[in-house]
């Protein structure tokens, strides 16, 4: 007999696991198809900042989404921990983003006219942090933009998914997604199952699934390199930022630092000449760094659309099929928010008209970049 | 521009390499596209027994093909040394399939008639694995099953391949292959590329491109969970062999202990009570293991198809599409010999009748078992 | 030119870098000389638990200074995540002292007596972990009993010792402790210092200083072997006990299963005979946990004394050597009270008699056991 | 009952490794006392290269004793294959020293007057390795600086002598060597143990020991900082070698970079400022480094003396007490040499009179550098 649920969400990465979480939450039956391990890859290669200013140059569509998104890491972070007793280590330094060069100082000022960033004089920046490098012009502190551990987040939604009801099915890779009467059939290498409704949660292998029902988008990589030290002796508690270049202080006492930016790699291994680029920015920003102990290198592949933003939707012919794919650099900031988008339009509930339009597959433009 | 090969092989694993080799060697263009790591799935998962004897009950075909490919190896290891400098780690000390039982003597005595297989009376176990369990009363001693290390044979054969001009995609995962005039068409999430030839050499994970294809075949994994121990201090040169358990020694000193039997699990990974039941079986042989130092644990998809042969053939109504998978326990084993009749097939060489018959989609019965 | 310190603290596990966090705190100029890596040895292989009452079968003046540093541990989170950016995953679960037959509940029965001890029928215990395994008879449930990740704490103690001016010397294994006039000269390979104080806080490898400083007591080791599995699907927020083995629930997902118990054992590394006897005994208390994918494995030494109390004071004849090693089981929890009266006892704090009285080394009978 | 043996080395590096094979295949009775693991600190660290030219500059005593070293190991390959079952995986590819300029091309002239050197013009160097980076002007080729794998040596070395009678024991440090009325008695933290010999073999560690048995010598460490990378694609089968810095090409298909030199630094761990100064000058010598993936990073600490020449030999004043140490970049190359010398003192043969005079503690100038 094939299994039949209400949804089945293709991927079990940070998106998919939120979407299924929030599903299994409102009582659907729900089921996770990943091929791997859930939240491997590109969840895990993530260094997990919400950096809703971070990542964003103006305000807008994008930016209110992203913010509602980083508020709800409020909320779950209790209720990740009380439904699944995974902690998702919330660290709640805020980022400073540096100004080495006046025109960098002259971007960053922009940005400080909102009300959550604050823009600090360099002796500011080096009183709060001393160990800071040398030739810093100020910095925009962004208290809000906090990180988590997104391998943490992601296996906490499995887990609360699963204990909820739902069923997430690893080393399962889909093979195709099709259309019957009253339902979607899902065939994978090892099962078959249909669904009420099915959602696209792939990150960049998303593509061949929007191909095969009949959605005209790509999807690409833009590959990021990171590594990790253990931090034993000098104090750092915001995560430093500059030219894509960031050192996280996580709970553990290990700074992660990330990332490079390849676009159009597929090959999800750490090279030797990004973990050398990595190394040379780290230590402008970090001078300590350099005789620190190193821990890990890794990689991921960032999903990046043409335009820049997700696909997060429903088919526009059919109500069955659903998406939420392409979140490029974006994808821990915005999971909460997507699997509640998602859930809601399963669910029936209503969506903000804005994200709806600004986020669909058939848009003409994007809201953000 | 599209990407063209004469020959495209889909799975990198050690069937898959050993086909590109094979083609790469007869200059043929070549691509090989591998959904993660080359050599990584099943391939690294095996202890890499060329156990001709060890996994056949009775001479025939099925018994020929495989003491063909195991003499291959004897010019293989020179070979693939010189052209890919990787050193494929031959260890000649031959098995030992032990009898515990009355049961395990006379199923042992039937395989003893054959030249290759020397029975040994207890006294003679003793002598030549002074450290063996108590209670073996006799065992087969077959001299050529050796072994090798998969992962280095698997890597020898892809770098080869690509010193030999053949492409080898990682991170590749194919979604599709098509008939086209002159050609047939494989899509990637990365690619898309077309050839003259492909060949299916996917494991457990080819059900679905038979689909594709229209063979109404399919395959289901056999889950074998292994681990390996460092022994610091005993001599131990033969393989030990009992009730589907075994205790290879390596080159390097460890102790590769082998593998569960769960038919139908998809998951890759080692759990928990398969891992007690290896330490039970092994402390039965080698009662020294007992103290030995834990390594790793690990687990793979052996590749099981309906009659227990492997698929090796060509499509029946398309010359373009060739297909090399379902090996079960024996993948290192029948790779070289796989890889030669594939390729011998796809130049038009000829291929004994007797296992083109065998090994074909449409055959009537299973030449093995 | 010679180093000089307040304190020189040799050992950098839980009590070595406890009692160099304290004394920094307190302004002291102080230093701790380890061997190889802060935390690597039976710091980190241990579990973790808080088991004041899980450690002790009757009150007394052993059970009141774990209550004391049991509690110590409630001021230590925060105050280390503030100091030292680290934090030590204190998980509030408390612990199940399961029975599962008669004379387990009749001996179990007795610590209910307490006020912090709450026995639970069968049923209740069935209610708040469903998942346990068949058999329960009931148990001590015991709140206060709650655990830590103890290489997260002793790399706090030594980051915020650092961070409060101390050194913390890795890779610095110390040969000699000889009194001079007006000091306590140390003799490592890498450097010689002096200092006012030197406390020996070594763990099982403190028995050759003891003997330098003309105190005959030894240390013997009792090797416990531990191993972890991902809990990806099931509820289990306390931890469950019973026949000296624990499964211990971690804020990431992993449970922790441990520990053996091989006295007169010095080897650091798990066996294969102890994992096996680790699946078999928690298979018993969650039998869910046989399909759970293994992690690691690893082993570290407690270090026992004569009497089973540890040694935690002063030299009887040179107010300038002070100790505090063999806290066997008790490490973790022990550790903030060994620190704090350690310090005390330096700064001239007065310090408990009753404690002073127990653990001193010349007493006469052990306060516990 | 206190345990005795004909000799007790101290220190499991490949050098007491050596020295305990060599006497245990005499048929003496030995001991191994190593304070963690067999070959886990310098030993493993190392490279393997057996640079009898690469660390030479000139023909002397020190060459000699290395050529006599060098060309043991063509005996000990075998030899330690059929007693230890362990494979030292020998590669014979010889070594390219690079000249980039023209004082790196007139420096190495002077050497490629010897038989052994071969002198290549840049044409003949890109012709054996075609992806050598740009700008060669030559290149000593010497074929006999071959290498094996240095942990896989001493594990043979000590499996060897395990097998031959000898006791290894692990996590056993020494803490003191005292002679006695017709032996050495010699402490470690879990033991005690006497001995007609003793010999120090604890690399820079060996400090301590020499003070204790009155020999004015010391040691200290020069870090050294590797990292290793999987080479998939292009053939290399010589090392190449500039400016202090290796590639090293394993028969696994690893390539191994080293080393960095830190002269003082006694942490074992490999920074990240040393990571990147090895990729930059790795990318001079083969640019295809660059997009190879990374597989593990390490250190070690090489041991130096005074004037840059090992102490090998017998204390002057005690017969029973000898000494091997302070190998510095040479330690794997001169393990068997030294192995066989200090055997040979012990058993009593006659030991090159060169050599004794070279490599005694009391001499008055190096024989190398």
């Amino acid at each position: 007999m094939r299994k039949r649920y209400d949804t089945i969400v293709i991927g079990g990465g940070i998106i998919g696991t939120s979407i299924a979480y929030h599903l299994a939450k409102a009582g659907k039956k729900t089921a996770v198809f990943e091929s791997g391990e859930v939240g491997k890859k590109a969840t895990s290669a993530a260094a997990g900042m919400l950096g809703a200013h971070a990542e964003c140059d103006k305000p807008g569509t994008f930016f209110e989404f992203a913010r509602a998104s980083q508020k709800a890491y409020q909320r779950l972070t209790g209720e990740l921990k009380d439904i699944s007793g995974i902690d998702i280590r919330k660290h709640d330094g805020g980022i400073l983003k540096l100004a080495f060069s006046e025109s960098d100082r002259e971007h960053l000022m922009q940005m400080a006219a909102l009300d959550s960033v604050e823009w600090l004089e360099a002796a500011e920046v080096y009183e709060l942090e001393p160990h800071a490098g040398k030739g810093i012009l100020g910095a925009n502190f962004i208290r809000d933009d906090i990180h988590v551990e997104p391998a943490a987040v992601c296996r906490a939604f499995a887990r609360g998914a699963r204990i909820l009801g739902a069923d997430v099915f690893e080393f399962t890779p889909v093979l195709s997604i099709e259309s019957e009467a009253g339902a979607v059939r899902v065939t994978a290498a090892s099962c078959t199952a249909e669904a009420e409704h099915v959602v696209i949660a792939s990150g960049v292998w998303s593509g061949a699934f929007f191909k095969q029902i009949g959605i005209d988008k790509s999807f690409y990589p833009v590959k990021g390199e990171c590594l990790s030290v253990w931090n034993d002796g000098i104090p750092l508690t915001r995560t430093l930022y500059h030219d894509h270049c960031y050192i996280v202080p996580r709970h553990s006492g290990k700074l992660v630092v990330g990332a490079t930016m390849k676009p159009g790699d597929w090959n999800e291994q750490p090279e030797l000449g990004g973990i050398e680029e990595l190394i040379r920015k780290a230590k402008s920003m970090l001078p300590d760094i350099e005789s620190m102990k190193i821990d890990q290198c890794w990689a991921g592949l960032r999903p990046e659309t043409g335009d820049g933003n997700p696909y997060i939707g429903r088919h526009p012919e059919n109500d069955r099929i659903l998406f939420a794919a392409g979140h490029f650099r974006n994808g821990i900031l915005l999971a909460p928010a997507t699997g509640e988008m998602i859930a809601d339009m399963i669910l029936g509930n209503p969506v903000k008209t804005e994200w709806a339009e600004a986020f669909k597959a058939e848009r003409k433009e994007a809201v953000h970049r």
